[in-house]
C-alpha cells in the first residue's frame, strides 16, 4: 500500500509503497478514508517536541475509515462499517493504570513505548491497524462526509474533559484558552452538552468575537489583561451567576498565573479541569493556596484524552444535530502531498480549521 | 389576607379573609404572585383521590412569588426576591429517609401528616409560608412573567426522573405516556438536557404529532396498538439506535403490560425510570422476567418528585434559553374565581396547557 | 498438552493429548495451576442446562495460573506472573453493550457464540488462552496457595453485585439465598467490604447457624417460613435498623414470591440487586407493585458477573486479610480424574466447599 | 440554666446562670450530656486564632445529648432520643453553596456570621439549640457512654474526607500528618471503612509506632526526613502496591513541600484529599507541576467538614463494632471547671486523647 513514512526526525516524509498491515487476533484493519493533520505536526516531525516515536514509522493519529478485516474478538463489526479509529491505544493488562500510546504520534512513557513496538504505524497510509476497541462504529457516512468527521479527533479531547467534570445541562462554565484549536472545540462541545453559558477567555479579541457569532448568546467572552486579579474579577462579572466549572486548555509557554486567574474564578464547591500544556516546556509550577482549595471544597482534575466509550457518545451528539461538524473549514490533501499538508496545517491552526489527508 | 379555603371534601372552595401566616424561625413568608391549578384538582377536592389532607385548609402546591419575610436560617434571601416555592416539604430529622408532604395537597403517609400539622396551608392565598429551603431564588422576573414560570412545577417532576436516570447529552430515550401533561413535559425537559432523540409513545396520534411540530426531528413518535410485543418492536424500530433509557409516566388505570412494553425496549445495560401512577387504583402488579433484568444488567428506579437543588438547576435551563416556558398556553384566574379555575383546569389538562391563579 | 475434552453432551470427559493453544496478538497463554469444578458442572456436561457451548471443547471457566507467553498489547505482564484468569470474555467492539461468553462454559447469546469460535477452550488443561485483559496479576503465590485462590471465581460473582449496589461500609444489608455456594460467598464479601450487619436468609437453619459461627455477630439470620408477609416482617425485625440494600441470589426453581419477600424488606430509597437464577427454568415473572417502587424511590439492578477491574480489587481485600480464602474447604483432583471431580463437586456444593482440578 | 460564657477574647470563661434557649419552628432543644473540649480551645478563646465569633457567647461546637423539645419540622424525633449535635450549621436558602457557621466556634465568612446571629450559642451549657437537621439520632446509649460518643466529633472530620475520596474497601491509602489528633483519627476511620493498607506518615516515630500497636499490620508507617524526594520514595516503598488515595491533614505552619511529598506519591489516576491547615498562617502556596496532574489524571479535592448524612453513617460503623470509641482516652470535667478543662485539653491534644465537659 501507499504510505507516508517518517524515516528520521528533521527529514521530510517519504511517500512510498510499504507492506500492508497484517491482521492479528486482537485488531482491526481499516481502509483509511480521511485523517487529520494537526497544526503542530511539523514540530513533532522536526523533533522539536521530543515526542516518543520510534522511527522509521508511518505517522498519524486516528482516522475515519472503513473496516477491511477484523479479528475474532469483534462480534458486532462488519466489513465496510464506517469507523472512527481512536488513536488512544491502551495496554490491556492493567485495567486501573493502563499505559498509553497515541497512535503514530507519541508514547506516554516507557510502557507506551513497549506498546508502540507492535502498534507502530499511524494512519497516514491507505490502511491502518488498530486494537479492536479502537475501531468505533459511527454509522453510515458518504465518502465525502468522512472529511468533516475527522473533527471527532479534535472534539473528543475537550469532551473527555467535560465528561471528567461531569458537566450538567444548564451549568455555567468557563473555558480558559478558548481561542485555540482545542479551546474553541471545548466551547462547541460544552454547548452541545447543554451548558447554559460558556465564558470564553483568551487574548485574541477577534477570535473571541467569532465564537459569539458562531454560537450565539450562550457564549460570553472575556479578553485577558494579564493582571491576574483583574482578569479573575472580569471573568466572574462576565458570568450570569456563579461559575460551576472551569476548564483550562492553555498551551505550553503560558504562565501558570494565567491558569490560576481562571481556576480561582470557580464558585465554592466548583470543579476545575486541567487539560492544557502549561509547564510542559518547564518553568514554575501551578501555585495554589491550600486553604482556598480546602475551605471552598474545590475539585481539581487532571485529564488526559477521554474514556473508551467517548467516541460513541460524541457521535450521538453529532447525529442528533447538537454538535455541527460543519463549523470546521477543511483543506484536503492527498497522500502524495503529505509534506505540503503539514506545512499548510502549521499556518492554518486556528479555531475550527482542519487540514485533512485523504489517502 | 384573602384565601381559598377547602372546608370539607366535596364542597366548593370558600374565598374569604383568613389570618396571615406567622413567620417562624425555619420558614419564609412569600407573597404569592401566581400558582398552578392542576387538572385533577377537582378529584382531590371532591375526595375521589383520597389524598391525605387535613381540612379545613388552604389548598395549593407551590407558587411563584416574592419574599416578604424570612427566618434566621436564611443568609442569602432578600425581601422582594423572586422565588419558586417548592411544594415538596421534607421533614428535617432523617437525612436518608425524610417524610414528605406535598404542600396543600397530600401527605405521603403518617410522617407526612405530622409535617402537615404545621405546614398546613397551601398557596391559594395572598401569602404562603414554606420551609426555608423551599423558597428557591430564580432571579429577576416581571410581574407578568410569573404566570409562565408556574410551569416549573410541572417541568420539575420529569426533571427529577431524568436526574435519577442520569440522562446524558446525546442519548436516546423513550417517554412512555408522552401525551399527558407530565409526559409531554418529560419530552421538553429531555430535549433541554440534550437528549439526542426522544421516542414519544401514547395512544393519541394528534398529540404525538404536535410534539414533533413543537420540537422538531429529535422527537420521534410511536402510537400504541395495545399488543405488547408489537408495540415494543415498533418502539425499537422508531429509535435511531439502542434505547439508553426508558421513562414511564403513564397514569393510573393503564395496564402494567403497557408499561412493560416500554420497559423491555431498553437496551442491555440500560436504565428505566418509573414516575407514573400505574397500579395506584389497584389491579395487578408489574410483572417482569427476573432473568431478563439480571442477564441484561438493567437498572430500574422508582422516582418520586426531585431533589432539593433541582429547581435552581432547572431555572438555569430556562434562563439559558434551552427550555422555553412559552410552550405553555395559560389561562389566568384571580383568587375569587378559584372554583371556576378548578373546573377549567379539569377540561384543559392536555400537554402544555396550564391554568393559573393570580391572587 | 494434556486436557479434558467434552466431545458431546451426555458423554464423559475424555482426558487426552491435544495441541497447545497458539498465541495471537491479543491474548495471553497461561500455565494452569488450579481451576474450579463448579457443583453443577454435571448438569452442563449432560446437556440438562442447555448451555451454549460448541463441542468438542475443553471445558472450564477461569483458573489460577502463571503467564507463559503474552501478546504485544501487554506492557506490564512478565513470564511467570501469577494471574487470575477471568472467565468473563467480552467482545471488544462495543464498549457499551459487549457480548459475553463465559470461557469453556456458556455463551450469552449469539454474539457470545461468535466470540466462542476463537475463545473456544476452557481451562481444564495444562495451558489455556485468554484475552489479554482477562489475565489479571494477583501478586506472589506459592504453588500450593493456587488451590485456595480459585475461590476468587466464586467470590467475584457476589462482589460484582455489591459493587453495583455501591455497598458502603457500615450499611445493613440482606442476602436472600444465603445458604447456597454463591449466597454464602455474598455474606463473606459484604463483611469484607465493611457491611455493618448482614441479614442472611434461607431455609436451612444449620447452614445459617454456621454463617454466624464463621463470621460472628455482624451476621444475623432469618429462616424462611414460606409465608411472604411473615417472612418480610421477620427480616425487618432481624435487622438492627432499616435495611439499606437487598441482594438476591436464589437459585432457579424458587418462587418469585420468595424473592419479593426479601425485596420489599428494603428501606425507602434503598437498593436491590438481582443476581440469582429465579425464573430461568420458566414459571411466572417477578411481580412488584409499581406504586411501591415509585413512592419509595427504590432502585433495582440486575447484575451479571462483575466489571473488568473487580478481580484486582477483590485480590486487594484478600491480601489485606479482610477476606479469608481459608474459609473454603477444598478437594483436589488431578486432570486424569476430571470426571471423578465432576461427580464429587455435584455432591459437595454447599457453602465454602470447593472442588479443584490441578492439571 | 448553667452555662460557660465567653464575654471577651482573652478573658476566662464565666460560669453562670443564663436564660434557657427558646424553641423556634426550625430547631431542636437538646439537654447536653457531654461535649468535647478541643485542644486548641485556648487559642480560640484568647483571640489568637481570630475566629469569627460574636461575643458574649456560650462557646462549644456540638455535643452528645438528649432531645428535650423539637419543632414541627421533625417527624421522627421523640423526647429523650439520644442525638449527636452536629456543629456544622448551614444556611438553608442555597442548596448548592450554603453558608456555614461552626456552632459556638467560628463563622465561615460573612454569611456564616449572619447565621451566627440566631445560632449564637454553643454547647457548653446544660441545654443547647440546634437546627433540626443537626440533631442526629444515634440510638440507645447509657449516660456514661455519652462521654466516649463525643469522639464522633473528631472522627467525622476525616470521615468527610474519605467520603469525598470515595474510599473503597481494599484500597491502599496514605495519611499525611497521621500523628495529630485528626490525622490519627483518619487512620482509624480508613481502617473501619475497609482500607486494605494505611501508610501513616509523620515526624514522631513513637506516635507512628503506637498506631501500628493499636491497629495491627494493615497500618504501615513512614517517618519523614524532610527531604521531599526521599520521603516520597520511602512512602511508595512502604506501600504494598500503588497508593490509590492520599489524604493530607497537616497542621498550619508545615511547609507545603511536605504536603507535596505525599501528594505526588499517589498512583496515576489516583485521588488526593486536602483537609489540613497548611498555609492558614500565610507563607507560600502549594506548587504542583501542571503536566503531572494532567498526564496522570490526578483528582485533588479540598474538603471542609462532611455531608449532612455523615453522622448517621459513621454511627453505623461504631454500632457494628468496626470503629471503636474505646481507643479514646478521656478526661472528664464538669461545667464549673470549664476553664480547667481548656487548660487540660491544651496539654493533652495527642492522638486518641479527648477532654470532655459533662454539664
Amino acid at each position: 500500500m501507499k504510505a507516508a513514512l517518517l524515516k528520521a526526525f528533521g527529514t521530510p516524509l517519504s511517500i512510498e509503497q510499504v507492506d500492508d498491515p497484517v491482521l492479528g487476533t486482537g485488531e482491526v484493519i481499516v481502509d483509511v478514508v480521511a485523517t487529520r493533520v494537526l497544526s503542530y505536526a511539523d514540530e513533532v516531525f522536526s523533533g522539536a517536541r521530543n515526542y516518543l516515536l520510534n522511527l522509521p514509522a508511518i505517522p498519524g493519529p486516528g482516522a475515519i475509515g472503513r473496516v477491511r478485516a477484523f479479528g475474532p474478538d469483534a462480534t458486532h463489526l462488519k466489513q465496510g462499517d464506517w469507523v472512527y479509529c481512536d488513536p488512544t491505544f491502551r495496554s490491556r493488562d492493567d485495567a486501573r493504570s493502563p499505559d498509553i500510546t497515541l497512535q503514530g504520534w507519541s508514547a506516554g512513557g516507557d510502557g507506551g513505548l513497549r506498546l508502540q513496538k507492535h502498534f507502530h504505524h499511524g494512519s497516514w497510509a491507505e490502511r491502518t491497524r488498530v486494537p479492536t476497541e479502537n475501531a468505533i462504529r459511527i454509522g453510515e457516512l458518504s465518502e465525502a462526509d468522512a472529511t468533516q468527521w475527522c473533527a471527532l479527533g479534535t472534539l473528543l479531547v475537550p469532551y473527555g474533559g467535560w465528561l471528567a467534570a461531569d458537566l450538567k445541562a444548564g451549568e455555567t462554565v468557563l473555558v480558559s484558552g478558548a481561542t485555540g484549536n482545542f479551546g474553541s472545540a471545548a466551547v462547541a462541545v460544552a454547548l452541545a452538552m447543554g451548558a447554559g453559558c460558556v465564558i470564553a477567555t483568551g487574548r485574541n479579541e477577534t477570535v473571541l468575537a467569532d465564537l459569539v457569532r458562531r454560537f450565539g448568546p450562550r457564549v460570553r467572552t472575556q479578553t485577558l489583561s494579564g493582571e491576574e486579579d483583574i482578569d479573575r474579577e472580569r471573568m466572574k462579572q462576565a458570568a450570569p451567576g456563579p461559575i460551576d466549572c472551569v476548564f483550562d486548555i492553555l498551551p505550553p509557554g503560558v504562565s501558570p498565573n494565567v491558569v490560576r486567574a481562571a481556576i480561582m474564578a470557580v464558585r465554592p464547591y466548583g470543579r476545575v479541569v486541567l487539560m492544557g500544556g502549561v509547564g510542559m516546556s518547564g518553568g514554575p509550577g501551578l501555585e495554589l493556596a491550600y486553604p482556598w482549595i480546602m475551605r471552598n471544597c474545590i475539585t481539581i482534575r487532571g485529564v488526559f484524552m477521554y474514556p473508551p466509550d467517548a467516541a460513541i457518545r460524541l457521535a450521538g451528539l453529532v447525529r442528533a444535530g447538537l454538535l455541527s461538524l460543519d463549523q470546521f473549514e477543511t483543506t484536503i490533501f492527498d497522500l502524495d502531498r503529505a509534506n505540503e499538508a503539514v506545512t499548510h496545517a502549521a499556518s492554518h491552526g486556528g479555531p475550527f480549521k482542519m487540514t485533512v489527508l485523504r489517502p
